[in-house]
Parts: structure tokens; sequence; C-alpha cells
């Protein structure tokens, strides 16, 4: 298998956007190819969770690809719900691994900030098992089942999920791409109104709209991609034996760390996917980041804050930065690159090794993106 | 690159189902698993057109491992419009190529004889460039552009158009997973009802329900892939230099043959996209199978009979075994599989190399995929 780099990225600012998707994925890949010194891809991954409702649009690779310019590129879409830019990610790592192209442009976006929140949540709900979907499950309803049942088992109260909030926002005032530039505070975090007991509105990432593109190549570049791992679960949660870890998570990183040829241990930074606050805290540990009933205090005692031993979320997170849905896997890595080689002024942090971590539905289908700098 | 062989493959029968698409899909991808005496694949790849409007379920690909028992397996959701099949079929092939996985199940289908034909019409018509959507055009209106601009260029009649539809029929008669299963006379295809001037009922392709699979893996077996390719196109039809050939076909079929190291001459039979009639006249050309200028020829002559020279659709084509979405190009291959087998009773043509030709959108994104007998 052939060693994959990344040549090149770029993304959108998130928040809400009164372009079309299209307009907001071709700035991402212009930007991508640009800082890549590339004219032109041997192939594109497009990756979109539901265009199809969310904007009346299919054969969106097609739709992509001729927006961009290139019509004559091969091009296809991939989707695994909201860890769909992760998805597309690995597509093309596994054509460029495979020698079928050196050159992949992978975009991903969403477009959703049109239309009524009621509407967003049933689309996003799609992603939940029909039969607990029949019972009124939405996605803040299983999350906030999942903080109950954390809560129950670990000493976490509001104040410890509320940090992760604080912490997140205090990371995206300094990024120029997050939805949210403005610092809030624990007190605030914890009198915003309730969305899904006991998670709160300042526990949950916003609805965004934006893009971010990487290219990937076979050629040598600072940027490593140095491992990349899937993991699955069932999709109803009732199917499942603990609610309070993920599984898709554990299997990802196993899979990701083993073809790295290290652990955990390497990693420097990371962009988690905190979709809901609480999230943060089981995927640190889901990630072997921290120790098993560590995350807790790791985040109390700063240790995941920017100047933090192990800064999580430097961009802002999905909680901050934002969560355009099929474009979040590939923000995280956006990220990564940044800081791996410097140019995340303002929010820079140290580091050799970063790592992505990304959950589809309700960590249904998990992916975990290790990334070095040569 | 790693040689990339087909373990199994299976599929439903096609038509008017009763039974979900998840139970579908289950059927294929199990009647596969088990011609591979395979229990458990590595990877699961999912082509499904657009699950979230013909269902309302989204998350498709967890949503189907669950289903299948799998839910610890990784899985990835394809989509290239009507050729999401084969584009699915190209995934599992870089994963195997690039050594990623070593067994991966490939499964497709589409229901959607549940819904109104205009309610089915528009949601496939969500393929279409919106800018001319906008105006009204639909699927087999554009493709009753193509077929004018087609007869104007060559002395092709209603009578020679109709042929591909009596023999695509004649060849569905003797496949038990056929949609339908009774031929059809030359005067019975031409009296049909006029659906967008000049495609009468009977030189389109069905609403259809169905699901096909494949295993592919790393171990030899006795049909390898020998090669394959995508070709893409503009989205809008309006900004292409010609109606009557397919530049995304040409392209997808020089790539398939340049990594097959091999030429059309080599091609023994096909599956060709024939979604409307006239389109397997102008892809055999397009394909190189025939000289230019020769594919009516070629069919008024029986040469792509099942007793021909050159049989073309042995399984009766998107025309009469039907086509259910993104089932299609897997079901494309499976027939390939069931032909170089020897194991297409009834039906069964001659050779050692097939071809298939699928076609996603308004031949926006096509794909060839060649393959041998050991």
């Amino acid at each position: 298998m052939r060693d994959v780099w990344i040549a090149g990225a770029g993304m959108t600012r998130v928040g809400r956007r009164t372009e079309g998707l299209r307009d907001l994925m071709a700035e991402a890949a212009h930007a991508a190819l640009a800082t890549a010194s590339i004219e032109r891809p041997d192939a594109i991954v497009v990756a979109a969770m539901n265009p199809e409702e969310f904007l009346g649009d299919g054969n969106f690779a097609s739709n992509v690809a001729t927006h961009l310019g290139f019509a004559d590129v091969p091009t296809i879409r991939i989707e695994t719900a909201t860890s769909s830019g992760a998805a597309g990610f690995y597509a093309g790592f596994a054509q460029v691994a495979a020698g079928l192209a050196r050159r992949v442009l992978v975009v991903g976006g969403e477009k959703m900030t049109h239309l009524p929140t009621p509407r967003v949540s049933e689309l996003i709900g799609r992603s939940i098992d029909p039969y607990e979907r029949s019972y009124g499950a939405t996605m803040p309803a299983l999350a906030g089942l999942v903080t109950r049942a954390l809560m129950a088992r670990q000493p976490i109260g509001e104040r410890e999920i509320s940090q992760v909030s604080v912490k997140n926002h205090a990371h995206a005032a300094r990024n120029p791409y997050a939805h949210f530039r403005e610092p809030v505070s624990l007190e605030r975090v914890m009198s915003s109104r309730m969305v899904a007991d006991p998670l709160r509105l300042l526990h949950c990432c916003p609805i965004s709209d934006g893009a971010a593109a990487v290219v990937l190549t076979a050629e040598r570049t600072p940027v490593r991609v140095a491992g990349i791992g899937q993991g699955t679960d069932t999709l109803a949660i009732r199917h499942r034996y603990d609610l309070t870890s993920f599984r898709a998570t554990q299997a990802a990183a196993r899979a990701a760390f083993a073809m790295a040829g290290f652990g955990p241990a390497r990693v420097d930074f990371a962009e988690v996917h905190d979709a809901f606050a609480p999230f943060e805290l089981i995927s640190l540990e889901d990630l072997g980041l921290v120790p098993p009933g560590k995350a807790v205090r790791a985040t109390m005692h700063g240790e995941t804050a920017l100047d933090g031993r192990l800064p999580i979320n430097p961009s802002g997170g999905l909680k901050a930065r934002g969560h355009p849905l099929a474009a979040t896997g590939l923000a995280q890595l956006v990220e990564c690159v940044w800081q791996l080689t410097g140019r995340a002024e303002g929010r820079q942090v140290d580091g050799r090794v970063a790592l992505a971590h990304s959950i589809g539905g309700l960590a249904t289908n998990n992916w975990v993106t290790i990334l070095e700098s040569a």
C-alpha cells in the first residue's frame, strides 16, 4: 500500500451562509487546490449527507464537479451520516493507496440554515433507527439519554459537561473560520435553555452551513496520513451493551493506531466530535487519549485547553466552530493540517501528531484519522 | 496494485416487490456471501440512490449493515445517481486493490414501486441540471431529445429503436430474475403509448424494486476484475458538444480497457445501460463494441441477440430485467459472473470476457467494468 500525503487543505467560514452549497464547496475546494498548487485533480470525492432533501438536488457528485469546472474528472459521492466527510477522506485515501489516482480532491459540505429548525431536526433524525424514531427519538433526545447514563456512572455533573463548552467556545473565539466567535461563561452555559434533559442549548452544536476540502496525493508533502480506521455499531441504541462509551470509536481508534504503528501516547492534539459536549468526555476515553474515568479531571484541570498538555478541539470543535454535517470530518482534518504546518494563527499549538475523530449518526459509523508531520 | 477477484454474486428477482429495501438487500447479500462461502466480510459498501426520499431512512450504510447482522463491520454508502451500483463496486475494488480489506461485500438496491409514478419521476429528476429541470425537463424528456438528435444524424427509425426492446424482452423471458418475463412483438412496441417523443412506453425501462450484491476478494477465484473505468461529463446537456454519443461512456471505456491491457475486440458479451432503447445503440458505438454507425446494422442482423456474434444484455437489460437504480450496476455484474461461470441456465452464452456498462444521470457519471474468467 502506497503512502498517502496531504497536499492542500481549505475551508469556508462556518455559520449561517447565504451562498448555495455548490458555491461553498467550490470555495473550499479551490482553496485546497491552491495550497496544493494543483490545477486539476485526477479524481474527486464529494461528501454530502442529504443534498436531496436539504436542497432538492441529487446526482450531487456530478453537480459539484461540473460547478468546479471539472466535469471531466471522475467523481463519486460518499455518505455515512454525520461522519460523511471523514468517510470521503477514506475513499480518497483508498484510491491513492491503491494507485488508482495520484491526486484526489475530497470536498464535503452541507447547507441547512435556510430550512426551519424542526425540518433540519427531522432530516438529521433519519439517521436514527426507524423503530426508535417512531417513538419520537431525536438526536438530542438520544444524546440526553446517553448523558444521563454517563452522569449515573461517573461523578459528572452539569458543571463538568459545561466546562467542555466553555473551553471550545474560548478556542473558537480565536478561529476566524468558526461559527461562534464569542467566549461563553460557565454560568451562561449552565443557564441556557434546556434542549433535551440534561443537555442545554450551549451543550449542543449549532446548525451550520459550510464546506471543507483536502487534496490527497501519492507525492511526499509535509503531512502524511499515518493511520485511518473505521468503527461501526448497531443502528439502534437499544441493541448496545453500553451507552456510556462508543464501541464504534474504540474500534476506529484501534484500527487507526494499528495502521500508524504507534499508540495514543504519541498524539499531541486532537479534533474530537463534540456534537454534544459530553461526547467529548466519552470520546477522550474511547480514543485512549486519557485513561478510563479521567476525562473530566483532564478537562477541569485545563489539560485539554489550547495551552494544556493535550489540546482538544483547537478549532472550537463542533460545538463552537460549528457542524455543517458532511463538512465536519474534513474541517477537523483541515484544522489538523493547519496546526501541523504552523498556519493556525492565534490558536497555534505544538505537535507533530494530530488525531481527528468523527461520529456518524448516534455513533454507528465512526472514524479516526491520524496525521503526522514529516 | 493487487489483483481483485469476484468470490460470489447474488440478486433478488426484480419487479414490484412488497418487501422493504433492507430485506431485498439482505436477500442479495446473503446469496452473494453464500456462493462465496464467506460468513463475514471485512467491509461493506452500500449503494443506494435516494433511500432518504424513497423510504424516509438515512444513515443507510449502518442501517443495512445492522440489518444484515454485521453491525460491527465497517460500511460506507456510495451514490452516483443511476450508476451507484457500479460506483459501489469501484469503491470496494479500491479497498481490496489497496490492501485495506481482503473481502468486501458490495450491495446495492432501490425500492420505488410503493410511490406514485410522478413522485418517482420527480425524485429521479433530481439528477438533472437544476436549470434544465426548472423548465420541466424529466429524464425521459431528455432521452427523447437525444433520440431525436440520433434519428436526425443516422438512418435510425422507430423500427430500429424498437428492435432493441424486442431483443431484450426476448432475453428476459429466459431470466427468472427479470421484471418482465414475456416476449414483445415489434408491433406491440411500436404501438405502445408515447412517453416522450419519439420514445414509447416499451422503449423505456420500468420502475422496479430489487437488489444485487457481489463479494470482492484478494484471493484467486474463477472471475477476475480485468479493468474498471469511470467517465464523467457536464451535468447540463446544453453544455455538451454532442448529444448522440456519451463522452462519459467513451472515457470510462478507455480507462477500463487501458487497465485490462486489451481492447473491445476481446469482449465476448456485454450488459449495456439501456434505460431507453436507443441508449443501447449509442453505447455499443461509444464502447467500441461495434464500429461507428454500425450499431443499428448489428442489432437488425441479430448480432446482439443471445445467439448472435456479440450478445448484448443477455439478462434482458434495464429494459426488461428492470432498473432498480442502485441495484442495476451490480445486477449487470452478477449476470456477467453467472454467464462466465456457466450458471445462466436457459440464457447461457459463451465467452471468457464480459463487459458491464452503467450510466449515471443523463450520462454524467458512467462506468465500464470488464470481467475475465481465469
